[in-house]
């Protein structure tokens, strides 16, 4: 066992000081940082059990992923991240390794998208959670909503989908390698898919899009989002808020490298694991149909490696099916089953 | 049981709009808030049965609680709490009225504070918790630390001592009436003393002092803190951080009304409560002596029925003790034994 106050200055190696914008680090009763125009807030909470398998995430996974769900939310308002905190939920005793190796792994992705870990509190609970609050920043008015899209716009999804559920499925079915091995282990692996680590990557540590998200917003963006419960689920939000409907080319859809072979392996449809999965932290834009084009080719020189694509269409307010997807020329109902936390009645 | 999303609906009442410096309210990706110069972050985990008893604390009282120990934090930078996001931990099934009465309580504590309430996250986790992320603002530069005390300056201290603590220990001695019970009950209650009440509110529902922390702040303290693990083990922080030390008078001390009765009805010292019970909330500032009278007088005007008084000095840095008491004209040292989550191996 480990005294709380001992164990926060242990963990203070990972925390920023003050630097580029941080006025005040950790280590004080809040932390000050010099933001350009507005604030962009939020709070995502991440329960072992519950948004990670243990057996399946380690726990430096936890902590990156804990930094770019946050980094992602970010993103979604065309925004850039600065600065997070963190609430570590933590049993006694503390695993201390696990807990370090959690911080090590918040540090990296905080590293990876310039956000300064400005510090936190950890608590005693009775099972570990992350629960971390970011702080962006927005030139003053141009934040992008939800509710902006209009008819006649082109939808654009920015990032790979069916990775994450993918990977996640792959390695449930013990058709991946196991937390905690890197990438040369899961090559070796004689049970895994070839794109199995890579599949699993994307469930473990997700690639936030910030840079994607500012070119989108510079690009003439009226709302966007962020796919973190499923393309169908969150894309109905969006033309709720927006009073639209979509009409996705299914053929348009940028599905993850491997989903097809992992889909095949696990007996599922891979279109279903696109639409479905969720976590793929993908970002979805509304933009006048005249400027689509520019802005995907923006996101895509921004963001490295990742596909974007201009993927369907909006138009009028549909409450009865405000997503279609056209697969083969047929047209398919999208219904909103993401991922819910608590089971509906 | 509820669906997640449906939760999150109902739940939004409690929840700010747009309007006020609001400029994305709930229900986005992340809020947006316009802020006048440098932002202030903090953030601060409540667990049941470790931060509090449910037969003690009700889930308002627990709701009030979560935003008054964020604003205390960022009211002892000497900055203005402007928004507070929300990750709620809860067990299934969800107890729907618990879960509404905490956010009640959310939303009566950043009314009383100006608070914008501006989204969250709701998660399935075995036990209740509420994290809550905090935004505030400062002038550039003009943010309060722990770190610039100075020996010769006088030590501030506004807010009553020792009231959350007795109020916590009456209770626990059943000599305090029960979660729920408003102070009409309570002077009702055969058993408890007539302070009971008063005491056992400042655990419940404490209160934060942004006005006092910028008052102090615009009278020229140069360090503070907040007592939220006692009066030693806070001051002997400020201390350690400003490389001073500290000798406080015992009979300066602003000990709340009642303590001294509590502590007889308990069979336990008045002045061990008041320095190391913690949760109080009292702000401790360090003032250059000839600003000091005037900081107590805009502090204590600032917060309407708060006490404010000098209760001490600082002089050079004492690595072996940082934190002198003086009790009847003898000199005693006041440890760090403020309450730590974890326990020392």
């Amino acid at each position: 066992m480990i005294a709380e106050f001992a164990l926060i200055e242990r963990l203070g190696r990972w925390l920023a000081g003050r630097g580029d914008g941080v006025e005040v680090g950790h280590g004080d009763d809040a932390a000050v940082l010099a933001i350009d125009g507005q604030a962009v807030l939020a709070v995502d909470a991440l329960v072992e059990g519950r948004h990670w398998d243990p057996a399946i995430s380690s726990p430096r996974d936890v902590g990156w992923k804990a930094v770019a769900v946050n980094v992602s939310d970010v993103a979604a308002m065309g925004a850039k991240p600065v600065a997070a905190v963190v609430a570590l939920h933590e049993p006694a005793p503390v695993a201390l390794a696990e807990v370090e190796a959690c911080y090590e792994g918040m540090a990296e992705a905080a590293a990876r998208w310039g956000v300064a870990l400005v510090g936190g509190d950890t608590v005693e609970a009775p099972c570990r959670a992350v629960d971390l609050a970011i702080l962006g920043e927005v030139a003053p008015g141009a934040a992008v909503t939800r509710g902006g899209a209009a008819p006649g716009q082109r939808l654009v999804c920015v990032g790979a989908l069916g990775a994450a559920a993918a990977g996640l499925a792959l390695a449930r079915a013990g058709l991946a390698p196991p937390a905690g091995a890197d990438r040369a282990d899961a090559a070796s692996g004689g049970t895994s898919l070839p794109q199995a680590a890579g599949l699993l990557a994307a469930h473990r540590r997700p690639r936030a899009l910030p840079a994607a998200g500012a070119a989108l917003a510079a690009h003439g963006a009226t709302a966007m989002l962020d796919v973190s419960d499923g393309l169908g689920a969150d894309l109905t939000r969006l033309c709720v808020a927006s009073g639209v409907s979509a009409r996705l080319e299914a053929e348009a859809l940028p599905i993850a490298e491997g989903v097809a072979a992992a889909a095949r392996a696990l007996g599922v449809d891979a279109l279903d694991l696109a639409c479905r999965g969720g976590e793929d932290f993908a970002l979805l834009a509304a933009l006048p149909a005249e400027r689509a084009e520019a802005a995907v080719a923006a996101a895509a020189e921004a963001e490295a490696g990742v596909p974007a694509a201009v993927i369907g269409w909006l138009g009028s307010h549909d409450p009865e099916t405000p997503v279609r997807l056209v697969v083969d020329g047929v047209e398919r109902r999208l219904g909103t089953s993401g991922y819910e936390h608590f089971t509906p009645s």
